[in-house]
């Protein structure tokens, strides 16, 4: 199936956007409903793994289904995708997280936009986001390159939903949905002075991982692994 | 396997009263075991998750497992199926979640009948229902016009279970449900007085499903894709 | 692979066994860890869920990992089965089922044996274990009269999970795992005296879905579908 | 595809390495976050059930993804995997699953090496270490035995999880692991004084699941079972 560049740049966005409503949306829903905060974070991981995998099988067919800037860029440094997609990419994964994180706010009867003021740079955290980013990526080019890319969404999604309690960061690893929780004062929000060192912390992550998977998965393999 | 009209008609029926039963049987024993409303919305989403997916295997080779009259009337619009499909299969939908609903009452030793009396329609619930309806739809149809209609089954499971989270509304996203959740006065129950807004919004949903469905996946596919 | 009537016999014999140890034991832990009701329920229904799953993926290609002697009988009722298989299985599978609560007791340092005092036996939870058992035998043979028993493994686990919830008995749907369940006198145990109760109504519920299945999937099909 | 036997050490090191980050990391998070302690166990147990299966798919190509001696080793018992491989894999993965632990930690803002002084061995505990090894091993060689060594992942990973709970000892089950867990005080950790009794329990446990793999799955055949 052969895909337009303006069909692919409005999949990453509404998929972005879908990514910020799920998360966004159920941090708000568990903030709401439950007492205990592991039991608000286990719920919010829980349907990250289940939303983002829907996700990822919908909009995989269209643009690769990435919704993360880091991935689009190591996708291009591996040399599998040309450069001009992360510059088509970017804009529209960042604006689809702050529409989802808006739409995520409209939903719950919230304001539209309310600023996080939840500062979370901590050098522990800076180092999860490394762990957290550098994980991701090695998950995902690990299966591609090893002809197994259609694991990718249900792998993405138990990885990212794991890693909500296994880094101290609650693993955001994806520049563009770290911007889209800036636009929400609630469970999954980020304050705005927290996210430069999410950020670079994010991209220090990313380059980890292409090394990791440079070392690991030199060359890329068409055959199906078992 | 060729299936005849009565057969895919049952099966219908059978198929939305074990989603009734999944759904509000669930909410029930959520709401008598636990303390914690988001624990019983949990525990409530991941059967809905685990159940609905079954259900989906087990009827899809009969009927399509619909349980829902959006979807089948989608599919129609879309023109991969008749219009007779929907009136054929609206009423056993609907009478097999009321039936299920009955079932479920008389399983926890509950009247047959209790008419629900939590108001559920607000601005941001309706909002929340049209988002939670038009995502069903593209999910489905997403996955069956790229040749990967056998993923369905979970992955409109997994969506649903997250979708009770990350909607304030905890996604119906089905009017026959919807009509069957109003004879349960319990977790999952609707007070009739706000189904006619529930049933308004999924269908504006479904109508913005389908027109997404049209614009991301204009052209049916049989070849799977990865 | 042509496996020789004792190793399908034991294979049954230490399946069952697992699964008691499964059920039992996730009880115990569940019961002693957690306070509230539901989330004990929950942690045992995951683990049931997780477990049968894998239970059924190790034994299916030794012995068709039933476990179960209605899902045995209704297998030779369909025609797909030797009757003589049911009398070998049977005390396999209620053998293995008493060893697995035996075991389940000692590693948490109970008594080899105590018998339940959990009395279950009410109509409403009779009901709830008629639906309980048919529900299983159609999910089973709904796949495997369709060319999928591969997924067998996957949708029974999640259809005893979830029915842990969406039937007031919690589902036991198993004379085995049912006369095991009296061997421990633990959150998931049932007193002596429930345990005819539960076996009738368990048969009923076997004749149900085996009613259903023939008049769902009268003919039993090779192809795969989708 | 051919691996070299650098990069196969150190895709055990690495994978060790992230299953004690998963573990450990994990466990810190519950602990801080949950009050109950099922519910902390519970969070663990996802997360390890995800984070492991996650594992498993991305270094089996290059390894095998062992990141367990006993599982080298029961390998190397049935004839396939060179005696060799025991001796080249057990270092790299005892010092993964330490690298982790110390990773996890200052994830966490912990001291990088915290002694655990939670006491373990107890006889029960013993007996449930013997069981939840010698199920590992059945389930893994199961698969690979029949030609599903694909499933490896998702079972290995479902059954650790539920492992956690359907044992009174919550399934260390890795000597490796087990080694690793020692190097921090939290709620996955183990007091060193109690590691020799674990590692003699695994020992055990692991001939056991040997001599069933042996008795159930004495040849090993390449065609796929349903």
């Amino acid at each position: 199936m052969t895909v337009g560049v303006p069909r692919r740049i409005a999949a990453e966005f509404l998929g972005s956007a879908g990514l910020a409503v799920v998360v966004i949306g159920s941090g708000i829903a568990a903030q709401q409903l439950s007492t205990d905060v592991g039991l608000q974070l286990l719920e919010n991981a829980l349907v990250t793994a289940l939303g983002l995998t829907v996700l990822i099988l919908v909009f995989a067919p269209l643009s690769g289904a990435h919704f993360n800037p880091v991935v689009t860029a190591v996708d291009a440094l591996l040399g599998t995708r040309p450069w001009a997609d992360v510059v088509r990419y970017l804009p529209a994964q960042v604006a689809g997280c702050v529409a989802g994180a808006v739409l995520a706010n409209l939903m719950f009867g919230l304001d539209a936009i309310s600023w996080s003021a939840t500062d979370r740079v901590t050098w522990p955290h800076l180092l999860a986001e490394v762990v957290a980013t550098a994980g991701l990526v090695v998950v995902i080019f690990a299966l591609v390159r090893t002809g197994r890319a259609a694991l990718a969404a249900p792998a993405v999604g138990a990885y990212i939903g794991a890693a909500y309690f296994f880094t101290s960061s609650t693993s955001f690893a994806n520049p563009a949905i770290t911007v889209g929780r800036m636009f929400s004062d609630t469970f999954a929000g980020i304050a705005p002075g927290s996210v430069p060192g999410y950020l670079a912390a994010q991209l220090v992550g990313g380059l980890v991982g292409w090394l990791a998977v440079r070392a690991f998965f030199p060359a890329r393999t068409e055959d199906a692994v078992a």
